[in-house]
């Protein structure tokens, strides 16, 4: 497979139409105050299995020929991915092998559930789930979809940003939490086209696309400890190569800060989002100097919090899920 | 002040126009599923001051002719219609003063106060909120506007109702929460203009609506325990006239099942919304033979919640707010 293009997220978008949501862009007036610019909110929390993963997923599942995929799909994930392509096998109705590490939240272990795929629980290192997951390949003779590490999963999650730009002319600025890299790298493809900055934004406690930009090669040497479960993944290969040339910056968020701007968005817009997705208004509020007086583009990237395990209240400390 | 109509309902859409949001109506596939229902959640969480009040208090102060208002506005509330007032005053640009019980969430002070209100503190009984409330008008010559027991409030509440049958053409039946009966009033108007019934949704902890439909009178005496801070007040006189013609019955519903609904709320549909919002979740999931097959209207009134003291989670007991 080659490296995706901008053509290929145009590609993606026509074949999710009717298979994803479109989903809405939100204002509020108190947090563009809040932060001295117009901020633009992409609401993926809002998109089918609550983050954008169902983009990338459906999109692989749904490029290849029906003589590949008799014998189903796999894929090791933390949850959001893993839920996405459940729902993308069972909508061309074949059978779906998610590889879960076992600390992941219980409400994505429960979505995976939903859409009737197979969950096999590993350690929580990359390592178990690489293995785990070739195991299961070789068992089931499933085809592997990676979470982020794929042309085809790129392209879908670009249409997310794709969507934006058509919701919000003449943005100035857009910014992607970055785990993988799977949006990331999609997003740079669309923003290139039409000369839209892009800006990355990371937890301290997993900053590797930080490292790897600044050193310019890939590190990843990784011991993820944040509040961001979505986020913990080290960036992909091929993710890299589209991201280097194209991104402005990594700004690295502390999880204190991510959890207050979590907090805001819930309060102030009303709306659940999750702290890997919340992180990018931490990133505006933090950086107040580069975005004043810009229109802002951020995705707020999935919805899927367990309400027992919330990074504020009395509470979070003990109930951090980190620790 | 003569009792509120239909036509009063509409010259109140007139007059709000561009002062409060139209807010959207939002669907969900898998709460449609849990429900055996088609339901249609009016999302009221997403208006000005996070709550249906900001209508009805805006009515109020818009209604008034200049020369009787220099002196401000006063009421007294928990919280919502408190913030309400105070923005509308705000917009008009005279004074208000809230007195707001003690126990009222944090969050809702701050709300009030952040609209530049002045917040008189008084004890959580309804003649303390009312002696309290004489002495600040005394003092302030301001006009008092009730929370609920008003009919240019009444009137501004019933926007929210028909924006919604606007919206969702062919609804058979529409949920509201009572508390003092402001929105179900006015809901009761535009209901009962295009054939529509109404339920109202009431805490077991807060049942006197419940009480004094079934005994044809108003029952007053009342000692509130619930987590829907937003459903404590007693239903007022004027609110009790026309919402006993016109109203199908009153459901009454356990805190765990509303904390259940707001729960699925907040992790299906991505939303934030108040207990005394989820209530109408937990009537539809309760009774589900009434609504079985039905297309249903939901208003959900508010979204401000204290983060701190949730309903859910493994700390609920002790942080609940009625305890």
């Amino acid at each position: 497979m080659t490296s995706p293009s901008y053509r290929d997220v145009l590609t993606a978008a026509e074949r999710l139409s009717g298979r994803v949501h479109r989903t809405p862009v939100l204002t509020s007036a108190l947090l563009d105050s809040a932060s001295g610019a117009s901020l633009f909110f992409k609401c993926e929390h809002l998109q089918k299995v609550g983050a954008f993963k169902a983009r990338g997923a459906a999109n692989a599942v749904f490029s290849l020929d029906e003589s590949y995929i008799k014998q189903g799909f796999a894929t090791h994930s933390s949850g959001n991915h893993g839920a996405a392509l459940a729902r993308a096998a069972a909508l061309r109705q074949v059978p779906a092998y998610i590889v879960v590490p076992s600390n992941a939240p219980q409400v994505k272990q429960d979505a995976i559930a939903a859409y009737g795929a197979e969950i096999i629980l590993c350690e929580p290192t990359l390592a178990a789930r690489e293995q785990t997951l070739a195991a299961v390949i070789e068992r089931t003779g499933a085809v592997a979809v990676h979470p982020y590490d794929d042309p085809r999963v790129i392209a879908g999650q670009g249409t997310a940003t794709l969507e934006l730009i058509e919701q919000v002319p003449g943005l100035d600025v857009i910014v992607v939490p970055v785990g993988g890299g799977g949006l990331l790298a999609g997003t740079c493809l669309v923003a290139e086209q039409v000369g839209i900055s892009v800006i990355a934004a990371e937890p301290v406690g997993a900053d590797d696309a930080h490292r790897s930009f600044t050193a310019g090669q890939r590190i990843t040497q990784h011991t993820p400890d944040t509040i961001c479960d979505g986020l913990q993944t080290t960036l992909g290969a091929q993710n890299f190569d589209i991201i280097r040339p194209r991104l402005e910056q990594v700004m690295v968020l502390e999880d204190s800060v991510t959890a207050h701007a979590m907090a805001l968005i819930w309060t102030r817009m009303k709306q659940v989002v999750e702290p890997s997705a919340a992180i990018v208004l931490a990133a505006v509020l933090t950086n107040p100097v580069r975005f004043a007086g810009r229109k802002v583009g951020l995705v707020l990237t999935g919805g899927n919090v367990d309400l027992e395990r919330l990074p504020f209240g009395r509470d979070h400390e003990r109930n951090s899920p980190s620790r």
